[in-house]
């Protein structure tokens, strides 16, 4: 169902720099999955595809989650209220010894059906069975890039096996489905697997994607065990010039942005500050500092696990709150940063920045269109303060299109059976959970 | 559209203390709009009124909306990005000069429908013209507490007329809807307005609710110039013995709380950090304090020209993840307590502890159905955790019972014409941020 033209719909323009806009009354012309204009509605012109009717809806460029491990939706709602050290150590290591490559394969079409609900046309993945979760992505008409994962306790065959994931993605040959190597994090991958996997990264021509400083208790940690901190680990060991996206980032130091400036064309951020609240973490991701640095940053879920949704649009709200909080300065992280940040930089951080993130011509079609006719938008005011912190995923996203193929009609998945999924995954539910084998897949001890 | 029988529904069990259970496969039976029975589902008793159909839905209490400013729904999305003081003196009260009755009564109108659509079903209010919101209410089907509005600034006269405002809601003679005193602060009120208002309240045996040391400036403001602080002002002027509902509190100071204290049966706190993260504000309410010195927290939305929502689920989550961060503790909010707060605190401060926020016999039968099938909520590991983080107001929230009476089924509003609600508040939007005639209704200065 390819689109070739959404018609009389509003556009959300967001530049790379300054204040997003609305023009509204615009047709979306369309053609093989590309955006060749954005012009005032007019006489819809012949070609080959759909038209799709955007009359009172608000098109936003698709949204990237730009931090997740999507099968993860599966251990949703099974580890709360308790610390950074027992959500790791007593709950979901120790489930995670039940992963197999058909459970991974039913919870990342869960994720995936959840993602393209919430408008949300990309996903920037780090987890196992990496090879399943691409073939999801291909089921489902989601974009992803997806960092098979490693622990350096599994040995140089773990390392070599998440290499080989990476070549068997690449092997798919899909232009939706990228592939990055995914170290799991500074404090479980040692130096020599940090720099072997830049290296490998940059003879690719890859993306390193892992978990930085993802609290001030590992960066002190790291500094008193190693006399440095995460950051500067990534930047000794070759990773942050190879090109990386970083995980939360909420221990990062002034001092460490500094390092990251550098890197900017190719190294960024993702923050998800919801699971962050949850864990109790102070501070959040330094946003504000970041994104002065010129560091991009995108909106992460992380893994459902922690945040309970994979919902872009909450997480661009609680990136604006927590970052404006954080500042003590309201000004810290305006709507058009926050709507920035969910689309632009979401894109860069999967590798697209130039292609993504933005309804220009010449990018590709990855378009949502929004509707805020709901009561709890009204009156709309603003539609860009509306779609930030009024709107919400699920009933506010109305379509979806990936690739300028239409995968969401009338809150409608129309590219799998809905059904399908969720009674898959209730299947498999309790199995996942069950601790009886013991054991875990890895020990937090940063 | 009396209900007398919710059928094999799960039932949310909110105790006054300790976990939060889930029990299923229950039937709720009503008589008179009262909880007469919980019990395993049997055979549907006969009897006067309708059954409703529980299967696969989540009865919970009604939430409490235990402060907002309803009609202010017509100024959502209409001061973003600006600080406190700027969203006082430059946006929202000179927009408030242009409140009309009829104005009023069309934004209350909306704000009910939203609220009753998100699963709210009461609400405690802080506004002008209050008998348009009595009356809105009403005409929508839900309860309200309502405080008429007034600044010292008005003189004896606008003191009078609120107090009238308070008679004539209360001729109303509808047990849905109750009246409070309504001082607008302990900022803009004098000591003296406010002794003579606890007085009355007093007198009629009526609760007063006010803004107290809505932020930690308006703390050491008032400090600096009156020696002392907010607290202890609503302290020494009889407020807080009258009986209280404090907004906001987020400058309540550790030596408040145990002036607090010996008030907690008759005096509480309500809480909602997603305005105060907007608004920068460090700390937020001292929730944990609060709740472990005996006082009650409610949550609230504040109006949706700060919190864009009147969505109370959202409120709870806000208030369980900021206070986990503010305590670097995440146990210092759990699930139970937040869904404690929405649904028995808010109960409590609308002065309807003993008979609403709980399903169990002897209790009213505000009752809300929600539905944790959707994509987002699975699998379901845990409903509680679904409810509070998962899920969401609107797509999620099926139907709403109000003193037995069915108001929302299967997301529709039963009671009001909801298109009619919308097109009059477009209708008259932009006259309400007109600025042309100048002017404010008061200035800030704390």
């Amino acid at each position: 169902m390819a689109v070739r033209l959404v018609r009389d719909c509003s556009v959300l323009e967001v530049p790379a720099a300054g204040e997003v806009t609305v023009a509204e009354h615009r047709d979306i012309e369309i053609a093989d999955g590309q955006i060749i204009a954005v012009r005032a509605t007019g006489e819809p012109s012949k070609g080959v595809g759909d038209v799709v009717d955007g009359t009172g809806l608000l098109a936003i460029p698709g949204l990237t989650n730009s931090h997740t491990h999507s099968p993860m939706v599966m251990f949703r709602g099974a580890a709360e209220d308790v610390s950074v050290e027992d959500w790791f150590n007593v709950r979901i290591w120790p489930m995670e010894v039940n992963l197999t490559p058909e459970r991974v394969r039913v919870g990342a079409r869960l994720a995936c059906a959840e993602m393209l609900l919430c408008g949300v046309t990309g996903f920037v993945d780090h987890y196992f069975h990496a090879d399943q979760i691409a073939r999801a992505a291909q089921e489902l008409g989601i974009r992803a890039d997806i960092a098979p994962t490693y622990f350096s306790s599994s040995g140089a065959e773990g390392r070599a096996a998440a290499f080989d994931a990476v070549d068997a993605i690449l092997a798919l040959n899909d232009p939706r489905i990228r592939a990055s190597l995914g170290p799991h994090s500074t404090y479980t991958v040692t130096e020599k697997d940090l720099r072997i996997t830049a290296d490998h990264a940059r003879d690719l021509g890859l993306k390193v994607h892992l978990h930085v400083a993802e609290n001030m208790d590992q960066t002190r940690s790291s500094v008193e065990r190693l006399g440095v901190t995460p950051i500067q680990v990534a930047d000794r060991t070759g990773v942050l010039d190879a090109g990386t996206v970083i995980a939360h980032g909420c221990g990062i130091t002034p001092a460490d942005i500094e390092i990251l400036a550098p890197y900017a064309d190719r190294t960024g951020v993702s923050s998800g500050p919801k699971g962050y609240l949850k864990h109790a973490l102070d501070p959040v991701t330094p946003v504000r500092g970041l994104l002065d640095a010129g560091v991009t940053v995108g909106a992460g879920t992380d893994g459902a696990a922690s945040n309970n949704t994979l919902d872009v649009l909450e997480a661009m709200q609680y990136i604006a709150l927590a970052t404006k909080q954080q500042e003590h300065d309201v000004m810290a992280l305006t709507i058009s940063d926050a709507l920035r940040i969910g689309t632009r930089g979401g894109a860069t951080l999967s590798g697209m920045g130039s292609t993504l993130g933005a309804l220009e011509p010449g990018r590709r079609a990855d378009i949502v269109l929004v509707d805020l006719s709901g009561v709890h938008c009204r009156p709309v005011h603003d539609p860009r303060a509306a779609l930030l912190y009024s709107a919400r995923a699920i009933s506010d996203v109305h379509t979806v299109i990936v690739d300028g193929l239409l995968v969401v009609q009338d809150h409608t998945l129309l590219t799998y059976d809905l059904q399908e999924i969720l009674s898959d995954a209730d299947a498999i539910a309790s199995e996942l959970l069950d601790l009886s084998t013991g054991g875990a897949i890895q020990h937090y001890a940063p």
